[in-house]
């Protein structure tokens, strides 16, 4: 077990939050697909409610593919999503349940979202945005630059990617190494005292 | 600019995602409020739609707080919850978008979810959850743990809370240094052919 009372250096805080930026453009290398995996299999290991980790991941790499998403896309989503190395679909399964015999040690888990399809399709959509961002953290955190969207047609998505309306799209996610030279002028945050209370 | 193309080490990693667990237990000293706000302070540098950051987060350290949340948690989070040196409401504020002329450069953007209830309210709750997410990733980055829960009735949380109902409970996260006697047995993950695609 690690010290973990101790705090990530300054570079690593950059890295993963305070110097780290949504991409626009990228340079054109592709990714090596073990990049991937490497990045979902740190992300994976982040909390999820009953473990039941929903999230699915779609990465789009094929010009084919990418294609595919194209007519789903935002006017000022569409020319930087087609040239980015690849585009992730965060997506979660809307039966997610059916695997927590095997992901969660009380047997009985399953039943508390089988036949509950509103508090069931709310867990998912909470836990698979957790684990997109996770996703988006784990991949900064092995050098990789991330570009998440929201600007699509959700229903466009699910219909080409998921026929059989078992997964869901939640947002996308272009990936690669960024180009500074797309990026806007960093946008304010707001304060502690703002958005946080103590009590 | 940091050299953003190299990866974290593993220790970093570890402390991160790979050794880092949900917690269910807490060393009993307090936490530093400039701790809480710290996190704070890199949690909000992540992405979200359009900048929007409609996280908002309620400390609960003092014994008066931590009352006020006890009747609302289920009954395997009540003892643990109330031993633990803090917990957070993770919640979202449904007007987010009031904000957006002062937080994201294209003056319209308000009026993409003004007037559009369901589309504002699924914004909010995906982005409030993105942010919950990089709020336990930056609290595990500051050397604190987590045991984040939605076990909870999120109705008795905002009556109790937030009466005026413009901000939404989402979940809550236990934080503190956390006692690894506390610790379940750690269940699978799903594997990255089970959960992925590439296509």
């Amino acid at each position: 077990m690690p010290d973990a009372s101790a705090a990530l250096d300054a570079a690593a805080l950059d890295q993963l939050f305070l110097e780290a930026r949504t991409y626009n453009s990228f340079r054109p290398e592709p990714i090596d697909p073990a990049q991937l995996r490497c990045a979902y299999e740190l992300a994976r290991m982040a909390p999820t409610s009953a473990n039941a980790q929903p999230m699915r991941l779609v990465f789009l790499v094929s010009p084919e593919a990418k294609a595919k998403l194209e007519p789903a896309l935002s006017a000022g989503n569409r020319a930087k999503t087609m040239a980015a190395p690849a585009t992730a679909i965060v997506a979660y399964d809307r039966h997610f349940y059916d695997e927590l015999p095997r992901l969660f040690h009380d047997p009985a888990a399953r039943s508390w979202f089988a036949g509950k399809s509103e508090h069931a399709e709310r867990t998912a959509f909470r836990n698979g945005s957790l684990q997109g961002a996770y996703f988006i953290l784990a991949a900064r955190a092995l050098g990789l630059d991330c570009g998440p969207m929201s600007g699509f047609d959700n229903a466009k998505v699910d219909a080409v990617f998921f026929p059989d309306g078992r997964w869901r799209s939640n947002f996308l996610i272009n990936l690669g190494h960024g180009e500074p030279a797309g990026l806007f002028a960093r946008n304010p945050r707001l304060g502690f005292d703002e958005a946080c209370r103590i009590l």
